[in-house]
């Protein structure tokens, strides 16, 4: 080596990309919050392979994410993919360990997923998944839960304005049997699905040219769809919409349920929202869904969506597993974080900065580094023992929040100045491990940090 | 679908491995505490993809597990690989981004890599790497920190006898040119790695074969190999050996500062060594070199191995990168956990299973697990109102550790029953939240826990 002729221009994949750290920490940071959430309620973790048999992957046919999988043959000449979701390897994992895992069961399962799309602004072919199911049962509870994690983790993340959009798939089920349209649901659910886009007319004009949906009964699908208000508003209204519907009615008295139940659990007042237009994709859900917007941010699109659906793993069992689960978009709430100033921007996770300030000091300088890691303190040293102002640059640069300094006369003075980065401001504290001096003057500078940097400024 | 036909058999990719909740609530455990001590340390995270260019892995060509490569061409024709080490990626990135992040730059990166071994038990195709390394200094302090971090690691995990090997590579390149044999280092270290395998005279046997080196300098070359004992007579006796050595001195001098340090800075008296026979492989590493075996498991091999390097990034960029850094072995690390008793097997991340007892009260039930998890407490509610025994059954095999049993009587007396279900013991506490009752004894109960389960036993 040593050639500049042999050297490698260094290179991120054509659609992938880095984590830095000052992208990495406040992910990090996302991830441990949702974990705590997902474990609060007994969700497990679980992991599963990025790659898995092609046809595991494959087996469904037609989507597009399924288009885009990366697949290729290894080197034992098996036809081979890598995930493109956490929901096909769900499915094929309780089936595979359906009497191991027993029911229901509860997990939660965070990983990378790929996916070959056209790469644009904000969209890689690697990204986070985020998901959390319970499968196994019919359950109404499970729904509830699934709404309360939703408003958990928005909270925990430091959210307090958002609107959990809610709907069931049985509601618009039930004015298609009324309206004898049953069979055209899929033309139905696809024209709705475009609704923001095309509008009424829009939607009118492709019932009748996709589906030959008369007008009349395309105004009522499109009366349907225009519902919002008040939940109690919401569901009167839909309920003499969809006549004597059983399905209907079972969707009504579903979203009566949730709405009133996740209130009295202690969701925020108003978080949720009944939203009759509310489809969510063409197949797979078959109950309650759920779409999660940011009140400051509407048009970052939905940061946590999902649903019920009757049977995730019919392509590999014959045992039917029902269940409800969401996904939380990572990325989407990374990205407002940072937009709404939620995010500090430090590069580094520690808070405390100890330069290396008498050259012959290094052992005490460990020791004392050491002490303070052991009473909880997360503290970075500096290797070199380089003048002060360029470590403290390193430091303000890192976005420490602390220094101690402690030179020649402070080690024998036995003290430190403990130096607050962003003021400016000094003082002396003694080093004393007896005293306790420096750990509560530590304690009482970092008092607001609930323990990770990188966190939403509070 | 729903044809018995069409139906895949579930099953994982040859090679490849599921975590179920049993296996990955340890190693999520481990993964956090490992993630706390390098963060202690002022280490940040950092990411890159699964997916490169090819000739970003395999530039350097001939290494094992290079060979061993998942790679394949993407859509778009370009020849691209999945990483087999985080090292690779790391060199890539710190030239890429050398301006941008600066030095020292110390980073932690915990991910899966992926190599086309031939399956065996315990080795998988996919597997998880957890490193840290300093990058951009040449100090001893970074070396001396990475051994403290090093101890921090298997102390946080709950082991308390283990044994960091360490040596400088300088050492036995200072006896190498005492002999005149620096041509043939290459052949010796290839030597010396099959010491334990092969003997002495299965050393001597092939130095003499491979490099014509004779007998007597043989001789010198075992006899470094051969010493141990104390850190201080094992370094008087290599200082003999190596003689006037400049190369050898500086090796003996780092070894003695480091190990003098590790221990003022707190690490366990004797759990560092110096065994000058200690390698580590062919290249790459050319200054301190650790390993870390568990004293009850010695057999296991290293669970923590590393060393410094002269040059991370060469391949990439003219700007020398000289740094320093270690692998948790977290597979190892988790066999040996559960081989000392230290996993406790919980399929469950939360403590308290809270059963659906008056059918009429799920509303009740859900806002009484929501004031408990408000208080800090994992809850796991369960969804169905089966019979209790049947649902005592599935906390059971879960192993929670507290049921709340709460009945039609107990709601009509704002009680429940906490009941412990390790020993059966219960006992009525009151349901108000005023008084505080339950919460004060659900943290009596749990006061052990430090938190998530699946944590060593203490």
């Amino acid at each position: 080596m040593g050639d500049a002729q042999q050297r490698i221009q260094p290179r991120t994949l054509k659609g992938f990309r880095d984590y830095l750290p000052q992208a990495a920490i406040p992910r990090e940071w996302l991830i441990a919050r949702a974990r705590e959430v997902y474990r609060s309620y007994g969700f497990s973790p679980i992991d599963t392979p990025a790659l898995e048999y092609e046809e595991i992957l494959a087996g469904k046919g037609g989507q597009e994410s399924e288009k885009q999988m990366f697949r290729f043959e290894d080197a034992g000449g098996r036809r081979v993919a890598m995930r493109f979701d956490l929901t096909v390897p769900l499915a094929r994992f309780v089936a595979q360990y359906a009497h191991e895992l027993g029911t229901p069961f509860k997990r939660y399962h965070i990983g990378p997923v790929w996916r070959g799309e056209k790469p644009q602004k904000g969209r890689y072919r690697e990204f986070l998944q985020c998901d959390f199911d319970t499968v196994g049962t019919e359950s109404i509870a499970a729904d509830i839960e699934s709404g309360l994690v939703i408003a958990d983790l928005l909270r925990a993340l430091g959210f307090e304005a958002f609107t959990v959009r809610v709907n069931d798939r049985r509601v618009l089920a039930g004015l298609l049997e009324t309206l004898e349209l049953v069979e055209c649901s899929a033309a139905v659910l696809r024209a709705l699905d475009k609704l923001d886009k095309i509008g009424p007319d829009g939607v009118a004009a492709e019932l009748e040219r996709e589906a030959g949906v008369d007008g009349a009964r395309a105004g009522r699908v499109l009366e349907l769809a225009a519902i919002e208000g008040a939940p109690g508003d919401v569901l009167e209204r839909v309920g003499a919409l969809i006549g004597g519907s059983e399905t209907g009615a079972a969707g009504v008295e579903a979203l009566q349920r949730f709405v009133s139940a996740v209130e009295i659990a202690g969701a925020p007042a108003g978080a949720f929202c009944i939203q009759p237009s509310l489809a969510r994709g063409l197949d797979y859900y078959t109950g309650i869904v759920f779409e999660t917007t940011l009140d400051e941010l509407p048009l970052i699109g939905s940061v946590c969506g999902g649903g019920r659906y009757d049977d995730l793993a019919q392509r590999f069992t014959k045992t039917p597993l029902p269940g409800v689960g969401a996904s939380l978009g990572v990325d989407r709430l990374l990205a407002a974080m940072e937009e709404l100033g939620m995010i500090e921007g430090a590069t580094t996770p520690a808070d405390v900065f100890l330069p290396w300030f008498s050259p012959e000091r290094l052992e005490d300088y460990l020791a004392l580094a050491a002490r303070l890691r052991g009473a909880g303190f997360a503290v970075e040293f500096y290797p070199e023992p380089k003048k002060l102002g360029a470590q403290l640059k390193y430091a303000d640069r890192r976005k420490f929040k602390l220094a101690l300094i402690v030179g020649d006369d402070e080690w024998q003075a036995g003290c430190c100045q403990v130096k607050d980065l962003e003021s400016g401001d000094s003082r002396s504290v003694s080093l004393s491990a007896e005293s306790g001096d420096l750990t509560a003057a530590l304690g009482e500078a970092l008092k607001d940090r609930r323990g990770a940097s990188g966190r939403p400024r509070s």
